[in-house]
């Protein structure tokens, strides 16, 4: 049984590497690369993967896992620059792909003390593009 | 292959469990406990997986797919109460888990009946959440 | 200029009248009005009208307009029974009609109090029906 | 008759006044003032309003119309700093407020030009608001 | 107060003038023009204004506008080609605007019979195209 | 890692089988069989499954992705009839199942030569019906 829940937030980002000049950055990334940023609302849906407990009938409560996820990604994320702004983007390219991969980091452990078993990030960058992560 | 038919239903549920004292159903279930009901514009996802028949290029015909939800689970849940009515949900509690494995049990063998192996039932009970059940 | 802030509620209700028989009731409201309720997840668009604000570029701060419609409707309707629970719609017929004029007016005063002009609830009951109100 | 034609853009942006100091920024416009830039999918639509062509059947034809809002709008706002970039938001707020009216006054011509009359801007920025203007 | 239904179908059309040659019908209406026929999902919102009845609560019985909408016009469009099998198209350009006014003719009498006072006929074409009819 | 693109194309096609007649093909097909055609806007889901690129923080670069699905695909189908125009359907069923299966083979080499590799092939026909097509 797999539970999934959905939350929203709204960021700036750039795709873009210092170790490129311009042209380079321009010719991979595209306009997303423009230096002065542009942004998105991201749809996030976090599921738990785990049997359904006999007490509650829930997999994991999901007033819990929505707290989690407030606490450990949306609120370093929600109207923030992903680039400047987000501890755990430090560093890295703010792709879809990096930016899922760094949400599950966030979450692995929070929802694993909360008994369940983090299944799948899913990130919804525009209506035309998302990416899933099942970890490694 | 896999082939996936939408079906919707409005039904009233809430959660709680009769050896509980309010207090605990509060702390627990929250809002959702409320004694006088509340409801849910359900969105439900059956999915079937198989080979392509090659007379009909159809993993299971679409219309008998859906006429079995129908007849299995549409006219049990289409705007009724789940607690009080639905007979495959007696003596369970109300959840969205319990409720896709009940409309999984609804559905297996007719499924099976019809020649298609069921694969996923997936539920939406409000836009933030939802679960997917595979069958144990 | 219009500005329109969409929020949602989950409900339980029936349509029915107390003084029809069953039959008529039924006749009248199929089966809407099962006397064990049956419930929607409903969302609400509340739309007001005015000019942009000098200073704030706003028809009227959204952070308000939501306050406003969170302490004034979603508080009285979430998680409730829309026939036995919600003040502003006692001795009325809980249809989506009545439940959107009910809402207008909650809310066309405090609006008016923080210097708008309530133009137009819709009120969406299912993804197949909706209602529209613009007062009187 | 009306005809409506959908497109959307990414752009990032935020809310302040120079004039005010970060306090009453923040008061005022809460997380959006973020200095370092968030941003949003934005989704317009374009209502143009008219009789129907006997010799095309149409108000107006939707590739002209599309074209028209790629070259006055899309290209200028699509992956840019709303308030760093766009030359007809200069000394503007960044409010959804003024840039559906910069939109519309972007379009008011163009559209004439083709023969149409512009009926409305609609600008959703996230799933939870959105305006409406309709010119003057 | 306006009530509105939503219904769907789905047809095969193209969009040419049999009086103009293959070049001129591919100028003006580009790939939509193809002789072989292409085809959308349309989705129809029928909205009726009137006032709320006292002894319903409804502005029309939303089971019988659906009737209405189900006989006059879903039963002629779904599964058809607009073009050839459409007795109320016969002779018009099969542009969405044409439809939706063909929609309005078929509608208008019989939801005035009903007691109600048709608005708004709605016409989805694609994601990213409506129109929107209200009678002359 | 999953990344995925939507692409949408609108066909024409029928259900039916030469070496059935018609009461045949109408038993099996229902409507779905119209000899003049019907059609829908297809909405396609590509997902390419692969590792993060350590340069470019993608799994693959969406603009290629896109413009491979857009040669190989949405140019061969958008606004075309299924039946009768499109090369890799000749001689097979137009069903959901089918062209998935079609799409598929269009895909695989050149997402292959991209550097990536096909995980999925989701169709959605209707709001209410899609396949899942994961190869072999």
């Amino acid at each position: 049984m797999r539970i999934t829940r959905r939350e929203t937030f709204n960021a700036a980002h750039r795709l873009y590497r210092p170790d490129w000049d311009d042209m380079k950055n321009m010719e991979v990334f595209g306009k997303c690369s423009n230096p002065r940023w542009h942004g998105h609302n991201y749809v996030l849906f976090v599921t738990v993967e785990g049997s359904v407990d006999l007490q509650t009938g829930f997999v994991i409560n999901l007033k819990e896992l929505s707290r989690i996820i407030e606490e450990h990604v949306i609120q370093k994320l929600d109207h923030k620059n992903i680039n400047l702004e987000v501890d755990f983007m430090q560093g890295k390219l703010a792709s879809t792909e990096n930016l899922a991969i760094g949400i599950w980091q966030q979450l692995e452990q929070p929802v694993t003390d909360a008994g369940g078993s983090l299944f799948c990030v899913k990130l919804i960058e525009t209506e035309n593009n998302f990416v899933e992560y099942f970890g490694s």
